[in-house]
């Protein structure tokens, strides 16, 4: 059987797509002219974030059926992609890493960690009773691969866990079902996409019906949630929070939210593990296998 | 049928114990004489550190045939028990909260909270890849209650993880096999009950068969780590370490552990958790339902 001319990045992809029989690899650089080995391929991976000098050059390559991301996030994309070329993205190789984050942070929270810290640097043994996940209520905002992968986490330490997504399925709530959740959650997590109708989702008025002491997560876009209303709650030790995103981001230095208090807040990590890269390619050499076999890959988002 | 007194020493016992229609309590206070009403009591419930006092008591109670405690660790109530009397103590109500510790103390150092934190307070936006439990290699030092808890929380992190018990049993190593499997552990948790089977088990000698970054930790009873041993590869940077009891504890001030390097050290909270006193009270009123309908209780230890 003939094999499927793929254009890639990096190194990584050359050794993991090579491991596939059914595909041919070519090294390309983001931004230049595609390589003359390269020009009959199928399918071109995308990783970098220089999406419009990609993008520009897709119409140079007659045979292109198949943009591979290597990320979950692929909105860049979208207006780049010519007629009849499918798009296809890395959803899988990232939720572990991100859901691990969320209970890292949930985790150093409820624990105490930061304070014990704080003891350990100033040689003190002072004990004290702490929160646990035992028991706790979790909402979690998206029922995709993140989502499944936190709940799945969680399932162990005796949490509570709902997911609400954006359409109703079985064992999935749905945002009008909000009022009714958020008053009796300790934790809300927003692992959500960024578009429209997740914009400001946790705004005030989102805020003000969870209880007091309650922990807001954004592990998702940082545009989900207002972040001056969250700073209000913050400063009035109502709310306590873990952000790894922010809107604006990267957070600009001086900015209020890094001196608010009960907040964790880490620089948008919380997908960036070792093996995280090699994860996201095996991902991408499952959906152009299936590709090149003739079937259309699970990720296709467009 | 007739019920069963117990004499029990906190007013959370007396309504936890109350919801069963096998038993009638009656309070007490730790060293002093029994009340008149509960001599004839069969069960007396500990929980308190002044077991030599309590204990130097029990001859004074002609029907005492069991002793329950609160604690998973019952070592020092054996040779206060008189002949006859059973002991059971409270294997399974601190299991979850303590593996939920192991759990917080890898991820916050496999994840840099710490050194997130740091740069959250200095205003700092930058972002660095981490490492992340996804693949890590973890030996269970133990097979009981705690460490088949943390088991079932590592499962899901998609760690590989290996229990070592002083028993062969399925699926659970013995400590003869341990030097085979620490050259290829990322992390050692001890989870040991104190014997003197176990009593620095984890010394130089282990120690030096670990790879270089390999996460000691130490969640069960100080003395099964020999402190001199860790300290030394701590201070050298081969080794980090998370300790949540320590051999001398409290860790006096002063002590060199205060500053080693790589450390993450807390004093002994690993079971102290919210909701923990109700959930040993559970246990112990399921132990004596079973003495009192006639059975054994299952958590008896001798």
């Amino acid at each position: 059987m003939s094999t499927c001319k793929v254009l890639v990045p990096d190194e990584i992809g050359v050794k993991v797509l090579g491991e596939s029989p059914h595909l041919e690899t070519v090294r390309y650089q983001p931004g230049a002219p595609w390589p003359e080995a390269g020009l009959d391929a199928a399918v071109v991976v995308v990783g970098y974030e220089n999406a419009p000098a990609v993008g520009a050059r897709f119409v140079d390559l007659p045979n292109l059926r198949l943009v591979q991301t290597l990320n979950a996030g692929y909105e860049q994309w979208v207006p780049l992609l010519p007629d009849s070329v499918m798009l296809s993205n890395g959803r899988g190789a990232h939720g572990g890493s991100s859901a691990e984050w969320v209970v890292a942070a949930l985790l150093a929270i409820f624990r105490d960690l930061r304070e014990f810290g704080d003891r350990q640097d100033a040689g003190l043994w002072r004990p004290q009773v702490t929160e646990t996940l035992i028991g706790k209520r979790v909402v979690i905002l998206g029922a995709g691969d993140l989502a499944t992968n936190l709940a799945s986490r969680l399932a162990p330490f005796e949490a509570e866990v709902t997911m609400v997504g954006r359409r109703p399925r079985p064992g999935v709530h749905i945002i009008d079902d909000l009022d009714d959740l958020l008053p009796d959650a300790d934790v809300v997590v927003a692992m959500l996409p960024a578009d429209k109708s997740t914009y400001r989702l946790v705004d005030a008025q989102f805020l003000g019906k969870l209880r007091d002491g309650a922990v807001v997560v954004n592990a998702g876009r940082g545009g989900a949630v207002h972040t001056d209303a969250l700073l209000a709650e913050l400063n009035a030790g109502r709310l306590r929070a873990a952000l790894d995103v922010t809107d604006p981001e990267p957070l600009p230095s001086g900015h209020p939210l890094w001196k608010a208090p009960g907040l964790l807040l880490t620089p948008h990590v919380a997908g960036s593990t070792e093996g995280a890269w090699e994860r996201a390619w095996v991902v991408a050499r499952t959906q152009i296998d299936i590709y090149a076999e003739g079937g259309t890959p699970p990720n296709v988002v467009t």
